[in-house]
């Protein structure tokens, strides 16, 4: 970058009556999202990268990175989602594995049952479910940052699968008590829901039963 | 309704060239579908009636049935999903009480896998999570036609709630399959999915641990 004109020589060039051009301020921060916007919707969640959003953005990658710590805080932030699903993953992977299922559930719950948040959640599906490239965004993500996570933290053959179906009902829950609010789910307290669907969640990725039939998926 | 005049009389009143009224076929069925989509807009689902949309489509109440055997087959058409929950799940609680889990499972998905309804059902959950009003036609729909039955063959004090938790997955299933797509899951086979998912449905409906917080659930 070259270096900031001196600023009382400037001011000296300057007509009287129009502002500086220095003294407004610029949203750096802003620049960079939209960026991140552009590049996630010409390229994908999985083929975009730091460094071509920061090129897209006309800054240093390393600015970039002051602001946002990874494509998924980038991503959090174009979709204007209050919440970091994959922080919440990493904070319960973090926690008992025999726990996993409850955690998960409560920490959602718990995040979503601000108003503000559910409703950007639901916006985001919305838009998902509108429009293919929106839904292939939201796949990648969720791919690449909650499920492929959580099939390492996981193990096994049959992790990806596992955490396929546990996403499945995280989805089916937000979309029940967020977006269609079916009741007694959507007025249930968290810690009730925790109880009820955690177990669910936990069986999904931990339990030895209900993936019996793993042979016949993906065949 | 007057008689319709005599056909001959008709054509010779009819300046040459143009078309004969009377030949014009009148889409009654649109009609009605039309009628029914306006009653549902503006009282809900809840408290709209065949009467209501009959006065609405100009016909008799008759004629409505004539075409249409309940209210919820109106919705369906409105909607134009080609899948009749209502009817499914009719079938599914007529079959063993312990295999309404995976037979519920199954049907759904043979059902959505056709690509056109999988797609009719995904855009039905796109304007509901874009539109309250949406929102509350469908909350209405599932409750009155789907849970409300669920709940009345179930029995027991926490049946509403079990549905509801049971629907939570269902939509989830629909949503992460038809919608979003997340693999292995959306690609899975459809006995895959009833064998996994199935039990899941069954465990909320009939089992005895899952709910063992209901007490907390409507506090």
């Amino acid at each position: 970058m070259d270096a900031q004109p001196d600023d009382t020589a400037t001011a000296a060039r300057r007509p009287r009556g129009r502002p500086r051009k220095s003294a407004t301020p610029v949203d750096t921060r802003g620049l960079i999202v939209k960026a991140a916007g552009a590049e996630f919707q010409a390229v994908g969640y999985d083929a975009a990268s730091v460094r071509a959003i920061a090129r897209r953005a006309g800054v240093d990658a390393a600015l970039v990175h002051h602001y946002f710590e990874s494509k998924a805080d980038l991503f959090a932030a174009t979709v204007h989602v209050p919440v970091r699903p994959d922080r919440v993953l990493a904070q319960v992977l973090a926690g008992p594995r025999d726990e996993i299922g409850v955690n998960l559930v409560r920490g959602v719950v718990v995040a979503l049952d601000d108003p503000k948040a559910g409703r950007r959640v639901i916006r985001l599906l919305h838009t998902a479910l509108g429009q293919e490239f929106a839904a292939t965004l939201l796949r990648q993500f969720v791919t690449h940052e909650l499920l492929a996570r959580l099939a390492t933290a996981l193990g096994g053959d049959d992790a990806e699968t596992r955490a396929s179906f546990a996403a499945s009902q995280m989805v089916g829950l937000i979309v029940a008590r967020y977006g269609v609010r079916l009741e007694p789910l959507a007025s249930a307290s968290a810690d009730a829901v925790a109880h009820t669907v955690g177990p669910v969640v936990q069986w999904y990725l931990t339990g030895s039963t209900p993936l019996d039939t793993s042979e016949h998926i993906g065949e």
